[in-house]
């Protein structure tokens, strides 16, 4: 099931959305995805509503140098000498599908990173390895706006990552955990710049170091998480700077695509 | 005037603290801190209740490395080489004065720092380093505890200093910006281990790299802050490990004292 949040001319609300292109359909929902849905009778054809992101978490936990090949682009290291790490990116950071990613001048070389998203579905902290899917509601993408001239002076990438707009996420929360392979899952970025469209990202969930189980071990011996809490689990190789003008588009098989124009701030 | 948020017998409310030591008294208000105050005519002796952290906020932002003698203690290095930087504290870290820090075990060396923090009043971006107080509701006290092992083997923070309980605020909210003098305004911690007592932390926010005013035009030339979001300040040096069995109280005057046990997670 694929729940979702949209903007309609009557307000905001939660919705399951079915079927795909043209005839795509969102189904409104009391209350919210964190339980199975209860339909209010209302819908609206996808087309004629807004997507937007669809959970507004209350922290987004992160871990980085997850993929062996995007270690060595991005920090010339192998990963046997810089294993994952974690960090956090605001909620304000947060936008939904076809929102802006607004660069504010001061941040000269903005890369995105296409990232598979859990979406916590229910308060934990100890998860162990093996009952990760317990505790997750669903999958999503993230785009992990990252300005690498300021990740870099900064040392800490907390204000790189956590630029207003640089956390777009959607389409929407897809809840069938065993649909998907999420050890090996095709994870693609599309850059439009100029009016041409090249595939950047072009990789695999196969390639992380700490796969999903871990992850979330790894977080929650820490961190309690909540329901709506977003886990990035990392970036594959392939990541490139965007500019003004350009369009990037994030696609996981089986989740959807999240594209999202860029403009100066 | 001061804001608190406690636990009564009748369940969690704002209130205002009026009056000092045994006489000091919490007046209930309707709603949040976040406007003048309506009183329901209910109060408490603050004896009587619980006081709780004053805030639950959206986002911690806290600025790294803003004291030149905590830069040089911790990272052996001179300030002008390691310049302020920006980092991001869970929601979830958060616990109120008198609740017990809890050290996990894989996090073995524990240190306090006192920080002055800022509670922001109204969704802001942008805003110039003069106009911070039209942004700022109020100050209170922060223990920024981070685990300095997992510190320096993540390279990113989030996790040293995001564990749950890692974050006590308190004891309330003074919303007097003009009574205390920022520029300088002593820092004390006292830490009690094996029931010795010695101030530890004794320094003073004349030592501050970037004042009030430059902090929030630096976070909020990227983030918006949102109303309970919460602005640490920077440590002072002085910081020093903790151990389960210990007490740490920070002391700012004018502001009070937030004071919490130590335990074994």
């Amino acid at each position: 099931m694929r729940f979702g949040r949209i903007a309609t001319p009557e307000g905001m609300t939660f919705c399951v959305v079915e079927g795909d292109g043209d005839d795509a359909l969102c189904r409104q929902i009391e209350g919210t995805p964190f339980t199975e849905p209860k339909f209010t009778g209302k819908e609206w054809k996808l087309s004629d509503v807004r997507l937007l992101a669809p959970m507004l978490p209350s922290k987004i936990v992160a871990i980085g140098r997850n993929y062996a090949d995007h270690v060595a682009e991005v920090f010339q290291k192998s990963a046997e000498h810089l294993p994952p790490t974690l960090f956090l990116k605001p909620p304000t950071a947060v936008v939904g599908p076809g929102a802006a990613i607004k660069i504010p001048e001061f941040a000269t070389k903005v890369e995105f990173e296409g990232e598979l998203a859990l979406v916590i579905g229910k308060p934990c902290k100890n998860v162990k390895a093996e009952d990760w899917k317990q505790v997750v509601r669903g999958f999503t993408i993230i785009n992990d706006v990252s300005s690498r001239d300021l990740q870099f002076a900064d040392g800490q990438w907390a204000r790189a990552k956590g630029i207003d707009t640089f956390a777009p996420l959607g389409p929407w929360i897809e809840t069938d955990l065993d649909s998907i392979d999420t050890s090996n899952l095709p994870i693609k970025a599309h850059l439009t710049h100029d009016g041409v469209t090249e595939t950047k990202q072009d990789s695999n969930s196969n390639q992380m170091i700490m796969n999903l189980g871990e992850i979330i071990e790894f977080i929650t011996a820490s961190m309690t998480l909540l329901p709506g809490d977003i886990i990035c689990t990392g970036s594959p190789a392939g990541t490139a700077a965007m500019f003004p003008g350009d369009f990037i588009e994030i696609e996981i098989p089986g989740i959807g695509k999240l594209g999202n124009p860029v403009e100066r701030a």
